[in-house]
């Protein structure tokens, strides 16, 4: 039923239907949580044996010789730099490893250029204006770094290609402008991956301000749903090497949702002469992250193959979870919302009308936690109230069901109520 | 034969004799390093069994239920929190665990006092001038991260009570005046124990700046070298809430040099106050620390003596290295310099007569490595070049005898250079 094509007196009595129901789930006291990208016990059992493959009985050096239980080796063991490396299609040469969180290490860079600047540029901290562009909806956290250091963010549209080009490439002549955010692949929460042409764009890009970095979050290099329909996204650093413009990014990856998010490895990858500005900087933050984790994580992946072995038995864990979201969404609220159908990723992004945070206040009233309304915009303001963003990795599915028929009923609520 | 009493020609031939004795080692090429307070081999394979503790059929949820394997949980799990606690004797409450190295954390607390103040105090970034109280001699590291801030150095000088608390109890009186760095216990590299008076003296300071902090890293709490001779260190937490001022102090713990250097953890003992404060940062810069390495520790140590247990194992290791070092110098150099003879730590602190980058440079001809002159002062400015650190732990008992052996003729050739 098209609640558009009913009158007031239809839309009244479907609404008290739709209460009643709503009321019944109260007593039910729910505890549903499709609020965070976090992956589920079943996927976090995949990465059990990586706690067997480092023992007493073993040598612990790296493959050079070195001692990885003692002090040392600031940007990481050789073996480590060359998976992270081939994960995100870099030389091993250009990668830092760090500690357990990407997210750190981007706080870290900016951090660092608040304080230092970037290759000698002057310290963010002392100028009168710094800026930043934020294609959205885009990751919350990423928008939290930013605003946590006082820079003034700019919302970037995003369609089905990537951010807006035309305005990236006029906003990069203001030189207060520094950085922008991008999850080119599998974007959260839209699950976009940025198309040839705009990560040429970015490669091309001639900011005017000397220390403006392209932070590229490729979260999910490897994170695909399907074997048969995969995306494709072009390597940014050979690009950017190609335009001349090699040191204009970071590149950031981690094993969260590869092995274990808390107990991962994450890492960057840069141009040479931003790695040596990183390490100058690094080593009197560190003495050295933990390379033991770096070779279990050896260890266990051994090469590219094992990694992409792993994703495919996360996949299988996953993909029955988003399908059956998006089959429930297809059956119930076509003609209300819209949603994205990624490929991979952790996220489902719905577009309502303008009722996204009376659906979140709503499902919340009956336990279901969804990610906040406005999250995936700077400063917490969706200018529409429109997004909503769903995590369906780490409930079970048939708490998914129940989680996801609730917001259902919610939209279909909200909507009626906005018609009325 | 002390060389005081000799006549110029007889110092001429002594030198003579010691300098062809010196040459000899030049065919040897040698290569030895008593530079770093790393441990050894030996002591590393201390804690192999750490690498056992966790397995793929085991259960990697910490004693509240957590699964240590994913996303969250800021300050760390409960059980490694306490255990971290009775190690630097204080609450679990005020604990927060980080990453693998307490010298980040350090990094961090001053890094975000620099952008973000301290506890709603102006950024340092945005002061003409933050200065920083040093005791002398102290850990090169520290003085490395104020002086990457552009924050002024104040050198304190330490006898063996500790820093020099009337200076200090003047200084704080300016404004300007930020922090101070302290290795209380068996200190780097002097292996000086705070007095009691000298912590109660801590305890009760006055700084005009509301925003000072000590900066306590007890970095050797329980690295004793012996069973019957320990040096005691009052508690600081406790004395500063006691004496009415509990915000004024951080205090900071690592397991480097109990399990793995590059692989342990680490964490930071504060007040309440304090503590909500560095969370409030810290969720924006990172999702959560390693806690597999933290369950991994707890199953291996168990309790604190579990972990007095190992630091027993690690100092009768350590303890035949120190002793021959103090022997060496006890039967050839003790009309020359003087020398510490400490009941713990990682180092042994030597004073020449104005002759400390001299040796350290001839010792370096003959391929010994040696903490560079001056480190242990801000700047790398030794103003007497007197100090000589030396790192017992890493090289075999060969090694060193060698390597004392080498220093010990260094310092009589330039000793008698210098007399002559």
């Amino acid at each position: 039923m098209n609640y558009k094509d009913l009158n007031k007196g239809d839309l009244k009595r479907e609404l008290e239907s739709l209460l009643n129901e709503y009321n019944e789930y109260k007593n039910l006291n729910l505890k549903l949580d499709m609020s965070r990208g976090k992956p589920s016990y079943e996927q976090l059992n995949l990465s059990m044996e990586m706690m067997d493959v480092l023992h007493s009985n073993m040598d612990l050096r790296c493959e050079d010789g070195i001692d990885c239980r003692n002090y040392g080796v600031l940007d990481g063991i050789e073996e480590c730099k060359r998976l992270l490396g081939d994960i995100i299609e870099v030389p091993k040469e250009n990668i830092i490893i760090y500690g357990n969180s990407s997210l750190s290490i981007m706080y870290d860079c900016i951090s660092t250029a608040m304080t230092h600047g970037v290759l000698g540029s002057t310290p963010w901290m002392k100028l009168d204006k710094v800026k930043w562009l934020c294609p959205v909806p885009g990751y919350d956290r990423h928008f939290l770094i930013t605003e946590y250091f006082g820079i003034e963010m700019i919302p970037i549209p995003m369609d089905s290609n990537g951010p807006d080009m035309d305005l990236v490439e006029e906003l990069i002549k203001d030189e207060s402008v520094k950085g922008i955010w991008c999850v080119p692949k599998y974007s959260n929460p839209d699950g976009t991956t940025y198309s040839e042409e705009v990560v040429k764009r970015f490669a091309r890009l001639k900011p005017k301000a000397k220390d403006f970095r392209i932070y590229w979050d490729n979260a999910y290099s490897v994170h695909h749903l399907y074997d048969d329909h995969q995306d494709f996204l072009l390597e940014i650093l050979d690009e950017c090497k190609k335009a001349g413009n090699p040191d204009i990014v970071y590149k950031f990856t981690s094993t969260s949702k590869i092995s274990f998010p808390g107990s991962g490895i994450a890492a960057i990858a840069t141009s040479p002469k931003n790695k040596e500005y990183l390490l100058n900087h690094l080593k009197v933050q560190t003495i050295g992250f933990d390379k033991v984790n770096q070779l279990r994580h050896v260890k266990f992946f051994k090469n590219l193959d094992g990694i992409k072995n792993q994703m495919k038995k996360h996949a299988s864990i996953i993909r029955p979870k988003f399908e059956l979201i998006l089959n429930l969404l297809e059956e119930n609220v076509k003609d209300i919302v819209e949603w994205t159908k990624p490929y991979g990723g952790y996220f489902i992004s719905i577009k309502t009308p303008s009722i996204a945070k009376e659906v979140i206040d709503r499902c919340r009233d009956l336990g279901v936690k969804l990610t906040e309304a406005g999250c995936a915009y700077p400063y917490h303001i969706d200018p529409n109230n429109s997004i909503i963003r769903l995590a369906p990795t780490y409930p079970t599915l048939e708490e998914i069901k129940q989680a996801t028929n609730i917001l259902i009923l919610s939209i279909k609520i909200e909507f009626i109520k906005k018609l009325l």
